[in-house]
């Protein structure tokens, strides 16, 4: 029997290590901060690709890609861009290496490049240096592109999933005629990241806004959508940025409006990564392993045979392999796991660490009585239902687990967020976690003071808040909306 | 009217060069070397991404994701591959930037990487160096996995798609038990590259083996398949390399096999790219633009009213609406052109030029008769059909279109196919191009000779060559098979 998983209670970040490295969805590998997705991993982020990538499509977006390498020169061409992202950037000085005298290989001292290049952190500069030559007038308008690649940020501190020096995502790059137009691009796409990360992932999240000091490098507004995970802690699982002019300003890019005039184009981008696989780990799983919401599981339902002798397994597979294929047959991913590598036991343990929603136990006794043993992976209860009605009985429970992860996961929000209103209340409430509704004075200073206090940052100013008066729960001053506090990943 | 394409036959180079440009499908980048995938090319390439893909996992393949850095001493572990590899490097250096005293930003000399990282020209060495933890024992092999990503290999002259310094590409990476299963894996994929060739790009190929110069470096043997294009060139269009014990040694990877001994797996890697887009181009395409097989256009069927005036446009829209919608039921990528801001003319030569596979036209005349103009972009001609019976005479016709090109491009090859004896003749027949098909005496030795004096190299010694005794085309010294030659991009 494997050793059983570190408890959440007592061992949060551990528990999740254990899980991505023993549900084998990802390792650390020889470059630091650099990770390994693995199979099984990876098969996770495809479905999330796929099911995000039709959203785009379907709102009019296309894809396209540009270059890994960004020029220095193009980095400092917006200027609070450059500064936000200077120091966390992966150069590229050399194009060539040689044997060395010494034995191995060695850069090239003859060349260097005459330009650095940067390991895009993100594209927004080489992708407006691009649209320069894609947008002359009204009619190419508006330019809705989308990108997957990968992107490098040197991180000090990572964390398989949630901070590794490179990463996987896409980033959205529209242009629009109008400054109302971006804006309601900015939030249809905060829309789509919303939809896909409650109907999906199971998670239900927070929209809002940034405040300006957690604002994205360049843009105007930002906006985002903040999860709760099962430690109290805030996980922000993907921004959409209102740009305004400021890159088609720095790149120089103008189209010819109907009226014939020269106009600057307004700007949005807008990405999710790889961190989605660190939020949809962590809003879930148990101490038994993973827990994942069908629409994003590999494998959806595994059947296992119960069985002692060859000639047993025989009979339960005739019996079992046309429920295989009608289940395939409805659209269902399904694994029989007959291998003899291992018992049932050891099998119902692996599964349920890999996060397989539904399993199907069957033996030679359940045969006989024609029964078949569901086990749900989110509730690990079992019940028995009858052979001939398996089928239904499977397609009906994926999407009522579905439904469940994310009632669960509501409800763990729900019961962790706080509205407070005093600073001590503050400071004894940030320690036991979840989401604090608290009134802020509106200025960086408090927020920069109330961090330094406590660890908690704004995680938004909620998109649906209502008016309300109140006094800064850190200074006093007047205010007249609670904003959302949270400590953060 | 926009002004059309150079000729084929008069500048085959510019030739290609437009169209890439114009049927928008990618353009330089102001990074040297790297270009910008424009939307239209990208929609071919993610068609051939996901047959592809589907072709690997229906071989029991696995996606997952690896780093992009390369640290330098994994290079210099394998001898070959290093030399190989080590003069197209990109090489970071640093981490950060910093302001620079005279504005702008400078690279932060404090923030030297104790060891270069190269951008990975080809995984081989991050991967067995992380294969080293997956493989204990022969039941985890075979250990069969794809990944989709970008490569950088630093590239002097470049061309979009054919030769460019990052490019796309997926890249297999397999470890097997025994030397003969290995071969075998290299020699299936082979067979899938050429099948999507053939039956996707509609490319006929020739399947071999490189000549030991010509060989990946670091493969005990390199197969590949090479296509002809129209202008006589030879195109290599994919590689399934057989790597022996050469990286599992390298990486000290071992297993215990089932005598519970302790041996070094045997590997394979095998890779297509963006390349592919250039073959799909330069196989079909004419003086009139891009011409797309069926099965990989974006666009499959094209409809474009003619009319003069909005009555005219509404009675012929609601014939064709329900077309579309039948179109769509069936599976066929259709657009239904009704914007008013070009000519129907100007259509006609835009999705030519794009490669559309089949135009519908419809005016009101068509509309009186019960009729519609069905128009080839292969063939260019055109037929007038009983508007009822449009949409099965659609689905035949892609599916002819299809066989055709593929024909169209079998039948050229064949005729630009020679059996060659004399050096004299060589040098005739190389200037007018084509595969030649020649006597070698297998020595590095006469292969240089050749391609010194002709620009010629061994494509491949094919996988189906008859023996045949005969003497070296170049040094009359005995050989036993002929290979082909030809000059090649």
């Amino acid at each position: 029997m494997a050793q059983s998983l570190p408890k959440r209670s007592e061992n949060y970040s551990e528990w999740y290590n254990e899980i991505v490295k023993r549900a084998d969805l990802a390792e650390n590998s020889a470059v630091r901060g650099c990770m390994v997705i693995k199979p099984y991993g990876f098969a996770i982020w495809e479905k999330m690709q796929k099911a995000l990538d039709d959203m785009f499509k379907a709102t009019g977006h296309q894809n396209a890609y540009f270059p890994l390498f960004v020029p220095k020169s193009f980095l400092e061409k917006e200027e609070e861009h450059a500064e936000g992202f200077a120091k966390e950037c992966a150069v590229v000085t050399h194009y060539r290496l040689k044997a060395n005298p010494d034995g191995g290989l060695m850069v090239d001292p003859n060349a260097k490049l005459e330009e650095e290049l940067i390991i895009r952190p993100t594209s927004e500069t080489v992708i407006w240096n691009t649209y320069k030559n894609w947008i002359q007038s009204w009619r190419d308008l508006p330019l809705l592109i989308n990108q997957w690649c990968n992107i490098v940020r040197w991180e000090m501190r990572t964390r398989l999933f949630l901070r590794t020096t490179e990463f996987l995502w896409q980033e959205g790059h529209t242009a629009h005629v109008t400054e109302q137009e971006a804006i309601e691009e900015t939030e249809r796409m905060l829309g789509v990241y919303a939809t896909f990360a409650e109907d999906w992932i199971g998670l239900p999240v927070l929209k809002g806004l940034k405040s300006p000091n957690e604002r994205f490098a360049g843009a105007v507004e930002t906006y985002c959508i903040e999860g709760l995970m099962q430690d109290g802690k805030a996980l922000q699982c993907g921004t959409s940025h209102f740009l305004g002019q400021n890159f088609s300003k720095s790149f120089d890019v103008k189209f010819v409006n109907k009226e014939n005039e020269q106009e600057y184009p307004w700007a949005t981008s807008w990405g999710v990564s790889t961190r989605l696989m660190g939020a949809l780990i962590m809003a879930h799983s148990d101490d038994q392993g993973l827990v994942l919401p069908p629409k994003l599981a590999p494998i959806q339902v595994v059947i296992i045979p119960i069985y002692k002798t060859p000639e047993d397994l025989a009979t339960i597979s005739e019996k079992i392999n046309p429920i295989v294929e009608e289940l395939k047959g409805a659209g269902i991913s399904v694994k029989y796991d007959d291998s003899d590598n291992q018992r049932s036991g050891w099998k119902f343990a692996e599964y349920e660490l890999r996060g397989v929603p539904i399993r199907l136990g069957l033996g030679m006794r359940d045969l006989e009585n024609g029964t078949i043993e569901v086990a749900r992976r989110d509730t690990l209860t079992k019940e028995s239902v009858a052979l001939d009605t398996v089928v239904d009985t499977v397609k009906v429970l994926l999407e009522q687990i579905q439904q469940a992860i994310y009632q669960k996961a509501l409800r763990l929000r729900e019961e962790n967020t706080h509205r407070i209103d005093t600073w001590e209340d503050f400071k004894i409430q940030i320690e036991k976690g979840g989401f604090i509704l608290a009134h802020w004075d509106g200025t960086a200073k408090t927020e920069e003071k109330i961090k330094e206090e406590s660890k908690a940052t704004i995680r938004c100013i909620p998109l649906d808040a209502p008016e309300e008066a109140g006094k800064c729960v850190y200074s006093g001053a007047e205010s007249n909306r609670r904003v959302v506090f949270a400590r953060a990943y």
